[in-house]
């Protein structure tokens, strides 16, 4: 029976995880690729640490050359992350012609062009379905069960961290400073939680997913992102009123010679399929001209799901492998002399409805006002709530809006809050609804 | 650029729905394999009706032989359905050493190992991921996502004609005939409805998906089919009381020596995620020991969200044969020599959670009777509801339990609806809990 040799550069939580399931599951994996898959070196520089799992004698080393340099070895998973040692370690791997599996979304998202170049000059693959949506298989679907559609639109919950806080939110009654400490007590964010709750996180997502669905490069500064830490429990209390709960949503849409790639707290429908994803989970909507909507959710993060998507990846470069294809994927989904660069459109350019929440005096005429800036900006009302009454505090008054381009919404916010009668700066948040989906 | 004939048999609505994404698609479909897909031949009985598709001069034919004996066609796309002339068909094509694409459920469960075992013999790959849940990647992410995973169960929503009348009969204060009736007025349900409703559809389904998840040949025979023509508002009412739904559940569960494969209405909590796929969507929960639970949802009919499916499959045999390979993933997701017939468990062994209605007399001491006969077959009560008073008429009482055994029910029932104090047959549905998921 064939065997096909694994080098692991780092034993960190999913690398320990991945390094559990080519030992533990070794049996099972045998009886689906008819090869055995062999763990034959794992580096780390910390040897010392105690890890649930038993490795070979002679496996470990916390030489990472040792495992690039093994002229045996065909796969290497790079488990490190970050952006430096990382980076080298999978070029001098690429160079060394194995292919690479990595979670490393960060190094993607920023340095994916130039390492999938590499991989295609030394004909190897880099597989990356752990880098998006830990256990979920969005890239396999975008790269293969969906190739046959236009892609048209793909949103996601790409980050466990904010989907938990924003949860505890609306279900407990949180605040975000409670919320954000409870997800730390509870392990769901880290001490510095800013990559996470400030959007980054799923913006180095979003980059992947657009590329691969849009057939296009990104240029990662041109993404809108805007993370959670604005959002009170006020806002969604008024926005379950209106029937939209706020997840920090992924936003990409193919617009033909141009996208949208936006992150920011977003309102959804509780009909929305992706409103019933709750907690730490992930999900990603794909739409397709065929497909119509298809909705993946899973473990976003954590040892054990996301060393599955790794070892899917692993598999799926063993079956090129055993049946000696190499490249058999573009790796970015599309083929690379196919590969146009489209532009992101600048936040101000993004057609969406709005909800508003104004502070406003009490006293009749206020909303007339307000009302008439906003329709000199073609700004449409589609719903206003104003249930409160206090004549000495002011009141707040929401608005929810029909399409509009986010620079007019900017510019009649500006002018409104300038209006003696707004006592607070007016607060907007933008709606994902059924006209803006697809 | 290399082009790769494609013969279709069959222009009904999937099939006519394939043709639309090979021609209009066309171009995507390139920009993503580098190759070109050509639909060379196309055959109908009926060439005289209107197809919203424009076929290539030369394109179709009334002659199935003609397309499966082409020497220039690679791939044969089985759209006909039905269990004798497209089996016939299959074969022929298998013969000519041609790959088949098929969303064939009926036929894929009753003579899947026939058919496999012909397409290894001559080297080529049969394809079926529309044949379960039509558009979701059921079945890639059971072969390849999820292939470093031991599989512990699946559990599906697969037919849409059942979950739409569920769905209205839960949120719209249906009963089942009229939910029905309504089902068959949108094109949800067939003029004879019989296939879908009693659970036939879903069974086919739950064969194929219990064979690739778990390695085993299933015997259809052996599979627990219930329908859901027995679902009464009555019943939905009341598990919405205790925090469940009804959903049509295709159960599976690797038991290690054996396996569960049941589909029958099922209780599940409103905190499940298969608790949100309302009307006519589909869906799929993975779990896998490493994966923890995925959970693929979309639609698992209807032209073109069926035809994205076969496009897939279509792409995926292209690209091994761009790359000059065959048969690169085992049919049925195991290695040939690895598969291992395990037996279905019967209905009565299986343990899982129960709600009861009972109709009785209202007069004290009757629950303690009813407990009795429960208690002495084992069955404990997690908790009882008995709202109403009706010293005339008796009084509905409600029943959940712990785990136990479906032969233990049905002895207790049995003995129940003997006594003098219980004025209707008994009523019962299977609950799927936490601790019976996985």
């Amino acid at each position: 029976m064939k065997r096909i040799n694994i080098g692991l550069l780092g034993l960190g939580t999913v690398g320990t995880g991945t390094a559990k399931i080519l030992i533990e599951n070794k049996g099972i994996i045998k009886k689906r690729i008819g090869a055995e898959l062999h763990l034959k070196k794992a580096a780390d520089i910390d040897l010392d640490k105690k890890r649930e799992v038993v490795f070979e004698k002679g496996t470990l080393t916390k030489d990472a050359l040792e495992v690039i340099n093994d002229d045996d070895i065909d796969i290497i998973v790079e488990m490190i992350g970050g952006k430096t040692i990382a980076k080298e370690f999978i070029i001098k791997a690429l160079e060394n012609k194995k292919h690479v599996v990595t979670a490393n979304k960060a190094l993607l998202a920023e340095a994916g062009e130039e390492l999938f170049q590499l991989a295609y000059k030394n004909n190897v693959d880099i597989a990356y379905e752990a880098s998006v949506g830990g256990a979920i298989p969005i890239i396999k679907s975008l790269r293969e069960s969906l190739a046959g559609n236009n892609i048209t639109a793909v949103n996601g919950i790409l980050n466990g961290t904010c989907n938990y806080i924003l949860s505890k939110i609306a279900n407990e009654n949180m605040e975000f400073k409670e919320a954000l400490a409870k997800a730390q007590a509870n392990g769901y964010a880290e001490a510095d939680p800013t990559f996470d709750i400030e959007g980054f996180d799923t913006a180095h997502k979003t980059a992947i997913i657009a590329s691969l669905a849009y057939g296009t490069k990104i240029n990662f500064d041109d993404l809108y992102i805007e993370g959670i830490t604005g959002i009170t429990q006020t806002d969604i209390k008024y926005a379950k009123e209106f029937g939209y709960l706020i997840k920090l949503l992924a936003i990409t849409k193919d617009l033909g010679d141009s996208i949208e790639a936006r992150i920011h707290p977003t309102m959804i429908s509780t009909d929305n399929i992706l409103a019933k994803i709750d907690g730490s989970l992930n999900a990603a909507s794909i739409f397709g001209d065929a497909v119509g909507e298809v909705m993946l959710s899973g473990y976003g993060a954590g040892m054990m799901p996301t060393a599955s998507a790794v070892a899917g990846d692993i598999i799926d470069i063993a079956r090129n492998i055993i049946f000696n294809t190499k490249a058999r994927i573009p790796i970015a989904g599309f083929m690379q002399d196919q590969i146009k660069s489209k532009p992101v459109i600048p936040i101000e350019d993004v057609l969406t409805n709005y909800y508003f929440r104004f502070f406003l005096v009490d006293k009749p005429n206020v909303l007339s006002q307000v009302a008439g800036i906003l329709g000199s900006y073609g700004i449409s009302i589609k719903s206003v709530h104003q249930k409160e009454r206090n004549p000495q505090e002011g009141v707040p008054v929401i608005i929810i809006t029909y399409l509009v381009k986010e620079a007019e919404v900017k510019k009649a916010l500006k002018e409104i809050f300038a209006l003696d009668i707004v006592l607070e700066k007016p607060v907007f948040i933008r709606i994902e609804d059924e006209d803006t989906a697809s």
